[in-house]
């Protein structure tokens, strides 16, 4: 039962309903015993907040508006408004009208000398022009519905009426009539315009065919929405006139009135305002004020339902009323607003705690797919029965241009990915498993367990790799087996084979609801380490280099002559030193020339390497670094340069979305270039198992005691926790409510095939793949739509992610190809990799709200950024959350690198009893704002909040946000 | 004649006569025929601009309000009014008025949960809240000048006064007397306040002596002028009140009322609203309008002086006349606006053609300091007379913390030049004058040249020192003479001699008069050619340590062992190789070990170097290019940390300040712990002139034929064209009036000791000196004083510069000491100071308009900034503009680089030739605001003007600006 409502007024009141219903909510309106109104809002979780009690005051304007607009719900939506504004100007001899400003949503205007359009800003009006339109309007003459078919017509018939009604006399006829059928000049086709008139004169060609290019491609056009109509305003100063000549005209059908309007959209409104002499500037601003009224959603809805003058002065008055002041002494009227990144919406409005929920909390989607199900696979089930509706679209939609850069965009962080944690695993692991010099294997397991998890996996935007918790938890395996005389392969397989089974009960029993615990805390904690990892070890690496290749920085350039390295012969006799020599002269005429060996070969053969130059390696480490900090600085540069004023947004975007690529092959081509021997890739020429006791297939008996395949069932367990950890973490983050998701998730699914997975590349002794968080959110990142036509000025808007599987496949089938790419790839100097490694480690430390946090503590109050939780939660608050946050982390690290670092998976589920110890230090207000709240505190919460409201109502205070406040004025 | 105005309403009319008298302009008003006011502002030709005619319509509000405020001109200004909102608020079982808001000038608002302030934002009000206020001020009890010396006082007599007036019943005095004195507790207070709430409720008197204890470091009160008076807004809701009850009380004299306001400034005024419950929201809104109206100008101004009721609230119908307008719908009031960078300030208002002749030319101070007298000596006598009074506080003024930062700074910046420089001086003339190896001479010349110059000079903080456009000179010089057979350094005296007397000749005859001409075009092209030296040399030195140290780029690690340099022996007997080594092995015996040779001493004895290794030298280019890279690197992201958000604001200062020597000194760190022979600083040991044949002084005459000291006069004039333009450009740049020097300037002064000292370093030999630019800049950016009380989220004021002698002579004499600083200096490489170089080519080309206009040709329209020429002038034209002048930087480098370099000097006097000749391609309007424009054609264009004025005054039209339009809303 709608009856009226209080501080909310009719602008957001009807705002409201509509974008509720847009989004999903379903408003419920009741009033209470006091006759005051309560709403509350079902069918979105989200927003199940209820509504503070409001009065029942309706100004006389609201109520009119509300009879207008509220009783035609169900009619269609009005067209969008195009507005135009055109001056009266004398251009030479002859009068003309020049278009002085244009609206879609904001405000562009011609620049004076400029001849240019400004930049879309917010119209700033001042308060003095709204209230002359609006004596303009109770004044002038309004024609609504009139039949117009061509602006002669029109402009006869507003000038008739106005005779009509005794506001102009009939000698006045033919001088309005001419000035108001001049003609118009619009702003963009000026350039022609002129040098059309002088071509006989100037015979500037080239600006006439630059501007008759720029025409063709008029792109503001796909600014304005196609069901478009125009409003134009025409405003001037004339000497005939005594007094004002106002029109407001509605037609009744949309008409293309010649040359009135710049783009080719039928004309709708027509103002007109022409006055005596002197006033230009006034009647300026009330044409911007009209303009700025009808590209306002409610007025414009206004004027295309009103039945009469009232209506819309009604309409005016409800614009005046919702108007936002800005004092004068405190802003000046000259400086154009930007357009804000995020435009009123009431849905926004309703309430913070609706916020706080939505928005603030950006974590899990607890949604019904990790509902409990109590039955067997019964999670499994619905993952399927989610997905396979789906699955045929899965594939046509990703037939989009997007999909290209998307796939090239991938496979190279793949690549990238593989061929460096192919490089430490092999490190970690004396290359049992794979090896540097055979990144093949690592690529062929990618690229097989990559394409069979996106055909058959639940969320198919999840890119599976190499992991760095992953690789720490192999490396002290193989470490631990050695020290006990246990063979690694064969165990490694055990315990892929019981942690693909340990997977399936997970599955079965629907475990993967336990993820809706992992709150924002753990998840962070969690990435943060990841990143850690990957930066602490490309700058091991770099480090690294420079013992690999010592640099003599005793080197004295001039004295060049006293450094040299010889090979000598081995010391057999214990002779002096004459004797020696011949000794070893003789050898080398009956063995070998000791001079002529290399390095290598004089150690082989048990010769010694003697002089000043034999430990160092000239050039080689310094080359490694500038070549490693140059691919890093090069690639956050580049990255950068999507912000930047320079060229057009997409070639800006392609140069953003291609900066790893191009960093990577400037310092490939700067290290040809300069030709040292850098530490390249190397490739094998022979496809084989990289060690010769290593067949194609781990055998899974033989080698170790019969207890070990028992045994093994413990740390299965432990790489099972890890699996289940990193794997749905990043699940989490790809499916979070931000990325708009369409198609549902399927964790189960994907536990599923991760675990059949892990079996599988455990045979063949491939590593073992699980969702790689930083290369699938760059995936969702590389996919996602936005919005086309924005007015000029508006964010466009995000409209999802391009949820395909056509992507991944592609990414992993090039991926595959990728081993006939050794010829290239061998060129590819290691320190180039670290640098990309470095990047991808710091890249994704920044999207995280830790991070921020972390740098919150650096700066003083007055510089931190308006972030919502600081707005809510004292900063000494948000500090010890931080810090205790950096503790974690901190005692997370030291315990990785000590012995403990075995049951490194279990810490992390710690992470998961902190944050539920947290609840004791932090009230649940604090937390939803800096995490997110335990499922059963939220309940909790939930029901605290509905008694507090209940309490307040009876108290009749605290209901600040939705109180009436016209009494007072009236 | 005062009598009235028109559309500049009270506010900007009152405030415009007020701020135009601060800046020094006096306007007058005459009307004219037509009744009409016309405004000259005479006394400052900057803005000399004509008013436009306007009407004589006065609203009753503005006549009002300019009865009370326009009378007493002569009374003091009022005082600045601090406001603070408190509301209240149940805290436990007990109310309390808890502070919410407060302004200085801008909103500063306590965060529902943060417990902080927020950041100052401009207040956006609801234009409903304002009329709400209007009706409170119109229904409530107004008490203007009443006598209050304590709190309880006052509220007995506003409740009286209530009573009264029949507001409220006589029953309710208690209770609200009860609310109004309930304690204030203030949000920076707080945890005093409580521990002391918890002293046993101890006597005002205790507390008083606590809170100001608190406020001595209380840092927010240095924000507050010292004559600030407070003004204290009360709102609340209370359950006995059936209506509002409202009051606002001016008292007689500012007293300071207990606890009521955070900071120790006395209360002036009080605004009271309490009302029924339910309200809260409503009252908030109401209380933020009387405060921002009350940190108004205008408004502040008339509740000082308001007589009664009506006065008050004309004074919010005037500001309610000016308030700027946002629309809902494109705006969301959630977000806080910063404070602009720049506040209406009605100078800026008063035309925009004032503006574009005072801002947007930004060019010569074309004042009486340049104006040509015609007199013998005219211009120097003047600058004697201009510069002596002020001699002694150019002394005095010195003694200031921020001289010794500028000093440091400096400092840093003059050494870095003159060993640059003076390196490559050197280099250029085969160290004839002064050598990298002996700085010492460059440092003692740049001591000697700068104190003098300190000491005596019309524009003391201009920095000598080498400059560029000097070394090219000095370099093509060299090369002529060497070629010729003549002997340089006598050459060079008599040049230096010549070009002395000629420019005493220039001092003479007022010729600085002719740097009128020198519009921005010439300034930028000057000083771009000087920063392309500048980045040119410094890749080129850079580039040069590749050659100079080549790197093996073939170099093999596992062959190192074929890698030597062997010196040999020469060969002196054409004999087989047998015999040769024998011989060679005799002559070893004999003379030399060949093999323990250096590569220098082979060479020198004749050897032969024989291997792989000889020609290379390892790491050295590649570690010189990480130390000049990084340097420069470094100094760029440290300069660049002042705008970052991380620590308070003085550090960043101090970091970006510092940030060159920074940079040097972790570069220098990094060098000396890799420890690589990189070139440094070779620092003599004695102290003597560079070469043998050269003495302490240069003899005059016997080495060159007697016709060359007559000839010599013909380079001489080259010189000084030279050193007159790049001395004068220099000093204009200095001397500019958006610097706000107050001790005037002295060009004539300035030559005249640059003419002494040209003939005194001819003499000693050592180089030229003339004003560096870009250190001259850094010197006047190191010494600029901003105000220090400004309002939070207002930008500080810049003050003007502290002119002074002290600095520099300082800077100066640190210089002559350095040459004790050898042992420390001689750890510096030469890259890092390459680096720096780089570095200040690249910072001086940044402050140049020139540069912004080729960056906008990469610009798409949308992105470019809102630079004020692009809102006048098309942006063809601009482009047009900016490709002339590349062109003509283009020509200049190409023929700098030919053998008419040595005309060079003429050239950049053909830069004015080329202006001059622009302007026949572009108007003169464009010009105005992309350079400035010529002296002839200035006075013609204002001439033109005033016609227009007066055409259009006639025409009655065009007067946009200008025009009242009152008449239509009345």
């Amino acid at each position: 039962k709608l009856t009226s409502m209080g501080f909310y007024s009719p602008r957001v009141f009807l705002r409201h309903i509509f974008s509720s219903q847009e989004a999903g909510v379903w408003p419920i309106w009741m009033e209470d015993e006091t006759g005051r109104l309560d709403q509350t809002v079902v069918g979105n979780k989200d927003f199940s907040v209820t509504f503070l009690p409001v009065h029942l005051t309706v100004s006389p304007a609201a109520e009119r508006l509300r009879y207008i607009l509220g009783d035609d719900e169900e009619t269609m939506p009005t067209p969008t408004l195009f507005t135009e504004m055109d001056t009266l100007q004398q251009e030479g001899d002859e009068l003309e009208w020049k278009e002085s400003a244009r609206w879609v949503k904001f405000e562009e205007k011609v620049e004076e000398g400029g001849e240019r359009w400004s930049k879309p800003h917010v119209s700033t009006l001042s308060l003095h022009s709204l209230f002359e339109l609006r004596t303009c309007l109770q004044t002038g003459t309004v024609l609504l519905d009139l039949e117009g078919y061509s602006l002669p017509q029109i402009v006869d018939d507003i000038i008739e009426r106005q005779i009509e009604e005794g506001l102009i006399g009939p000698e006045l006829r033919d001088k309005i009539s001419f000035v108001l059928l001049r003609k118009h000049r619009h702003q963009t086709k000026k350039p022609i315009h002129r040098s059309l008139a002088d071509l006989g004169k100037s015979g500037s060609g080239f600006f006439i065919l630059c501007s008759l290019l720029f025409q063709l491609k008029n792109k503001f056009m796909k600014k304005i929405p196609r069901d478009a109509e125009a409003s134009n305003v025409l405003v001037g100063e004339v000497d005939f006139l005594e007094k004002p000549f106002v029109a407001f005209v509605r037609l009744s059908q949309a008409t293309t009135l010649g040359g009135l309007t710049e783009v080719p959209v039928p004309t709708r409104f027509l103002f007109v305002l022409l006055g005596p002499l002197g006033k230009a500037k006034s009647y300026n601003e009330i044409g911007r004020a009209i303009a700025t009224l009808m590209v306002d959603d409610l007025f414009s809805d206004v004027a295309y339902k009103a039945r009469d003058r009232e209506d819309l002065i009604a309409g005016i008055d409800e614009f005046l009323d919702e108007v936002i002041v800005l004092p004068p002494g405190e802003w000046d009227p000259k400086i154009r607003i930007e357009p804000p990144k995020k435009i009123p919406s009431s849905v926004f409005n309703l309430n913070e705690l609706g916020q706080m929920n939505g928005t603030a909390g950006g974590g899990g989607p607890l949604g019904e797919e990790l509902a409990y199900t109590g039955r067997f696979c019964g999670g499994l089930f619905l993952d399927i029965k989610r997905k396979l509706p789906w699955y045929p679209s899965d594939f046509y939609e990703g037939f989009h241009i997007q999909s290209i850069s998307a796939v090239l965009f991938i496979y190279l962080g793949c690549i990238t990915n593989a061929i460096t944690f192919g490089g430490l695993l092999g490190d970690a692991t004396d290359n049992y498993q794979v090896h540097l010099a055979n990144f093949m294997s690592t690529f062929l397991g990618t690229a097989l367990a990559g394409t069979v998890f996106c055909l058959f996996s639940g969320q198919p935007l999840i890119i599976l790799s190499s992991t760095g918790p992953i690789l720490i938890f192999e490396k002290l395996l193989y470490e631990f087996s050695k020290n006990n005389g246990i063979d690694y392969m064969e165990l490694r397989l055990w315990i892929g084979i019981h942690s693909c089974v340990q997977c399936l009960f997970l599955v079965a029993m629907d475990a993967s609801y336990i993820i809706k615990y992992m709150t924002r805390f753990t998840e962070e904690g969690f990435s943060s380490l990841i990143s850690f990892i990957f930066i602490s070890d490309a700058i091991k690496k770099m480090v690294g280099s420079f013992k690999y290749y010592p640099i003599n920085t005793d080197f004295k350039p001039d004295y060049v002559t006293a450094y040299k390295c010889e090979c000598l012969a081995p010391d057999t006799s214990k002779s002096i030193l004459g004797i020696e020599h011949v000794t070893s002269e003789m050898l080398n005429i009956t063995a070998l020339d000791w001079t002529q060996l290399s390095k290598k070969e004089c150690v082989k053969y048990g010769g010694s390497l003697v002089g000043k130059s034999c430990k160092y390696v000239p050039d080689l480490a310094l080359m490694s670094f500038i070549l490693f900090f140059g691919t890093y600085t090069m690639t956050v540069t580049l990255k950068k340069f999507k912000f930047s004023r320079y060229f057009p947004t997409k070639l800006r975007k392609l140069i953003s979305d291609f900066s790893i690529f191009m960093s990577i092959m400037t310092f490939v081509g700067l290290d040809m270039l300069i030709g040292l021997q850098t530490p390249k890739l190397i490739v094998p020429t022979e496809f084989k198992p990289t060690r010769a006791d290593r067949g194609w297939f781990v055998m899974p008996f033989g080698k170790n005691p019969w207890w070990v395949y028992l045994a093994s069932f413990v740390p299965a367990l432990l790489v099972t926790i890890l699996i289940f950890m990193d794997q749905q973490i990043s699940a989490v983050i790809v499916n979070r409510k931000e990325n708009k998701l369409k198609k549902g998730c399927g964790y189960h699914l994907d536990l599923i095939w991760v675990g059949f997975l892990m079996a599988a590349c455990s045979f063949m002794g491939l590593p073992w793949y699980v969702a790689a968080t930083v290369i699938s959110i760059a995936h969702i990142d590389s996919l996602k739509m936005e919005s086309e036509s924005s007015a000029p000025g508006e964010q466009p808007q995000f409209l999802g992610v391009r949820e395909q599987r056509l992507t991944g496949i592609l990414v992993f089938v090039l991926t595959g190809v990728s081993i006939f790419l050794a010829p290239i790839l061998q060129f590819i100097p290691m320190p180039v990799l670290y640098g990309v490694f470095l990047y991808m480690g710091v890249a994704s430390l920044s999207g995280i709200q830790f991070w921020d946090r972390i740098k919150l503590i650096m700066m003083p109050a007055k510089h931190q950024p308006d972030f919502s939780y600081l707005r809510h939660v004292p900063l000494r608050r948000v500090h010890l959350f931080t810090l205790l946050q950096i503790v974690c982390l901190a005692v997370l690290w030291i315990l990785k690198s000590t012995f403990l670092a075995i049951i490194f998976p279990v810490m992390i589920l710690g992470l998961m009893v902190i944050r539920k110890m947290l609840d004791m230090v932090f009230s649940q207000h604090d937390l939803a704002w800096l995490d997110d709240i335990l499922p059963e505190k939220e309940k909790k919460k939930k029901e605290d909040e509905k008694k507090n409201t209940k309490k307040e109502k009876k108290k009749g205070k605290g209901g600040n946000d939705s109180e009436d406040v016209s009494v007072l004025v009236a």
